[in-house]
């Protein structure tokens, strides 16, 4: 849907709703609000619209990201502005924090910048309590909002995510058919991303109907010893632990750590999965098999989409990539 | 030196310098002719001085770094911005890439945008032909420039360095002092920074008396598997090689990757020294000694300095802090 359709729609000519558009006083108050009603009906904001047409913008979109020295996220900024580039738009960068004050600072900063629109990168932004989400909704209402890894329902609010729920899946029914049954998932956050791994473990576990057992799902922070320390706090409580499925390569070389140091062997005592495919993950030694979940498509898909908005096509409000499984050393799938 | 010295000098009042700085007409052509090149004589630009009385600020920084996905930029970025919020002062981050024409527009866009000052993070930012570096000098007459981890002379232009010199040197003295007289040097860079680490190791060589050979300094890409294959490749044409002190922790890694794959024990045959002691080096296993750039301080400084310029105070052009070494497991010093 774009300005060609407001047009037909409304019975007018293009000229005139690029007339509207730019705030031109030669058109009758009737013929606005007619094209103004259209565009409500089709539910495009005439900022958008404008966009499209290279009126009124800095040719700037403001990127948010919580935590630039998380690889992860530092890698899909830099993603994100590399394609932006590529299709000549400058970006601004805010490092928001976790605090949702910040964030809020951040995001009206950026508006105050006057970029035409917003990526948020990675899971973290979204509360968990909705009604904290409503300054998202809000900007919304000015200039597209695009996520990437994180989920909000709205007008105007595009998310781009990666299958997290399918790959932990995935990794966790091969493991499982490969004969390790007590498989230990070690996890750090209860975001969007969060919430779909651990569901995809317990499917696998429901799958083959195996035990849920609250203790073979552990929390910890995204830190090599905090994981190393936890899975050994486990280990020589008595629990038998066969495999380790992690949400980031961090817990993963941590999982290592405690194999090492532990006499066990990898991945022949204890098969271990990491996540992200970071450079964690051929660091390590062996190298682990790693859940690559190609944050470049994520970054491209969205930057993609932004364009198209511009455009005044029509994109949809979710969409979900898929993972790989990169086999290396830690397992014997 | 500040408004006071300003007023004082020029024999007029406090507010008379503020009148001039505010452009308010309320002043004779003579008086502010006098201000003004009592200000030009001290070096100061009446922006600085606006600002540090808060004038005319958005309260914004502008942060440029090359490459947000490499794990030292990212966390510099990251420590720059906290210290920042910490000072009430927002920011802006232009990834720019290694393109120079990119860097230029990154910087204009930051300029566009208002900002109170502008931070460049690495060392990387510093094109070897001195002319090239015009568009940061020019833009100094703007604001003020900070480089972290660069070296540029210039008024208004303020560099906050790690003394990689020294922590080349004292490294390769150590590992010389423990009998290793066979050290490759590896080396991802020719930047300010990259030539400086050279000098150190070179200087170690030369205290003890010990041969200057090409061949005992490789450039590489800043990468594990290049790393690995270029010792192995060294090796296998028959270099002796007992130490390896490498620029940066992903090639530390690498050349542990070549040690293991060749049967050679670390630190016994060969011993490793990474650089930044980033999580590479406790990722690795061993876990490598590293070099502690003390990045955080590095990024604290220069945000404290520029807190000074914006009161107006003196700030040195240069700041040298110097590196500690951890030791950890690829070394027996």
């Amino acid at each position: 849907m774009n300005i060609y359709d407001v047009s037909e729609k409304a019975g007018v000519s293009i000229a005139t709703v690029s007339r509207v558009l730019n705030g031109n006083p030669n058109v009758s108050e009737q013929t606005k609000n007619k094209v103004l009603a259209v565009m409500d009906e089709l539910g495009y904001t005439p900022n958008v619209f404008a966009r499209g047409l290279g009126l009124n913008t800095m040719k700037t979109i403001g990127i948010m990201c919580t935590d630039s020295s998380d690889i992860y996220l530092a890698n899909a900024v830099y993603y994100t502005e590399h394609e932006l580039r590529i299709h000549g738009y400058d970006s601004i960068l805010c490092c928001t924090g976790y605090d949702l004050e910040n964030k809020k600072k951040s995001l009206d900063l950026l508006l105050s910048k006057r970029v035409d629109a917003i990526i948020m990168v990675g899971s973290k932004f979204l509360e968990p309590k909705h009604s904290d989400n409503a300054y998202i909704t809000a900007a919304s209402q000015q200039v597209p909002i695009m996520l990437v890894n994180g989920f909000l329902e709205g007008s105007n609010i595009y998310c781009t995510l990666c299958n997290d729920y399918r790959a932990i899946f995935d990794i966790t029914n091969a493991l499982i058919e490969n004969g390790r049954h007590n498989t230990l998932y070690l996890y750090t956050s209860n975001s969007y991303s969060g919430t779909r791994k651990r569901e995809g473990f317990l499917r696998a576990l429901t799958r083959h109907k195996l035990p849920i057992r609250e203790k073979y799902m552990q929390m910890c922070k995204k830190d090599i010893s905090d994981s190393r320390d936890t899975i050994a706090r486990l280990y020589h409580s008595g629990l038998t632990i066969d495999s380790v499925v992690t949400s980031d390569d961090s817990l993963a070389v941590g999982a290592l750590k405690f194999a090492l140091s532990n006499q066990l062997s990898v991945p022949g005592d204890i098969s271990i999965v990491g996540y992200n495919n970071s450079i964690l993950a051929t660091c390590a030694e062996p190298e682990l098999t790693s859940v690559d979940t190609k944050v470049q498509n994520l970054c491209i898909h969205t930057v993609k989409s932004l364009m198209s908005i511009f455009k005044g096509y029509n994109v949809p409000a979710r969409t979900i990539l898929s993972a790989d499984i990169v086999y290396r050393k830690t397992t014997n799938i």
